[in-house]
């Protein structure tokens, strides 16, 4: 399931200010299955003890990073660039989303071209003249109230869009720990025992509300989409107070 | 398109260890447009400086949050209660990816009822006894190898999600910076133009290869979706090298 190392596009990070960030990125990278960094012009130079330390473990990828001297010369393999943008103006370029943009990389990869993303540097982000070298911009869409992101957060979007792009997770799905979903039958069962129980103790009367009150309650079990383990406590839930309910020896 | 601070789902940090997790959750949130946070005993007590060191500018969430005892007091007016939950075992709940999660909290939301995000302690994420307060568990897609997730990054995804659940974005545009895209009337005009300055330079010959050279000049031109100015800027680019041309007097 994750992809091979050379199928993911390379993480281009401009002129990074702070080796720490260095060391989150290679860690967001990690969690949606990016391997390549690539560094411009780091400003404390490379490599940085810092970056190892807030890396929580993504050494790999530190280790094998890259480090340019300016933007052409770190994308000069490179097929396609994408460049983060939170406000692109005064240019002519293709803008993407973050999402689609992950579906674009994936599918360029996917062709066997090299794909770069670039990242600018914390403080004031790309220079027009580094996006000049991009063939495409990425803007997430995010709170304009709020735009300013984090560097590594700002990779972790792009990375966690690339994972995304082709898990086949089901967005929606019960775990059940192995304990298979009740069929209607065993529902109707327990339902039938639990009316009954209901009827001897009185509280389904009156009559002429009666189908009301159990229809009432089936909508309630219906919903839950129990397994045949909670049914099997519920059946021993009925019976503990069925019974407690004849020791006291009153109907409710 | 801002969500009002009342249509946003409430983020629960869960016995948060680090002050600075706190500050940098607090600008995750306004990076996605949630407002509302809780704390559910902070290891270090609340207020804590630090917080608002690294929540860049989101103060107004730290302001507002509200600190409560145990998980079940930080629950008891929401309506709906998800949990963050990497590796979820011996349970029985329903789980969502995090789009879906959004999805469904944004529902819940619009139907004005109150919903709630629990997310775990840094080192050791939600216990058992956490979870089983919420109604539906969420998990990432991310890299199995690699799925260590920083809290405030945990929290970015969720805030991400939400604010793309409704942002109308298109996933894919080309800005062009005011100046029009050109009709395919325009772009004709000018491949006729360059046409005859290169079949003036002889650059088309021999005959029997010129309409295939043509063609594939014009495959390229069509790809690119050029604009009005680029199309004016490209006529320039002609004229100067045909003049160029004619000036040394030499026709290729």
């Amino acid at each position: 399931m994750q992809p091979a190392p050379g199928e993911s596009p390379i993480v281009v990070l401009v002129r990074p200010q702070l080796a720490e960030n260095i060391g989150t990125t290679a860690r967001a990278m990690a969690n949606g299955g990016l391997f390549h960094l690539r560094l411009v012009a780091p400003r404390d130079g490379w490599p940085q003890d810092r970056a190892w330390r807030t890396a929580s473990g993504a050494d790999a990828i530190l280790e094998a990073a890259e480090v340019f001297p300016d933007v052409p010369s770190a994308l000069a393999d490179c097929h396609r660039v994408f460049a983060t943008c939170p406000r692109p103006r005064h240019m002519i370029k293709p803008l993407r989303t973050a999402r689609a943009a992950a579906e674009d990389t994936r599918e360029i990869n996917g062709r066997g071209l090299r794909c770069a993303v670039m990242f600018g540097p914390e403080r004031a982000g790309l220079e027009a003249e580094d996006m000049a070298h991009a063939d495409t911009l990425v803007r997430y869409p995010l709170n304009p109230a709020h735009m300013s992101l984090n560097l590594a957060q700002a990779v972790m979007i792009f990375a966690y869009e690339w994972w995304t792009a082709t898990e086949p997770t089901p967005a929606r799905k019960l775990i059940t720990n192995g304990t298979p979903v009740a069929t209607k039958g065993l529902l109707e069962a327990f339902l039938d025992r639990l009316v009954s129980e209901l009827d001897a103790s009185g509280f389904l009367e009156p009559e002429k509300k009666r189908a009301n009150m159990v229809r009432n309650l089936r909508h309630w079990f219906e919903r839950g989409e129990v397994t045949e383990q909670e049914l099997r406590t519920l059946h021993g839930v009925v019976t503990e107070l069925s019974v407690g309910r004849m020791r006291r020896g009153r109907p409710d």
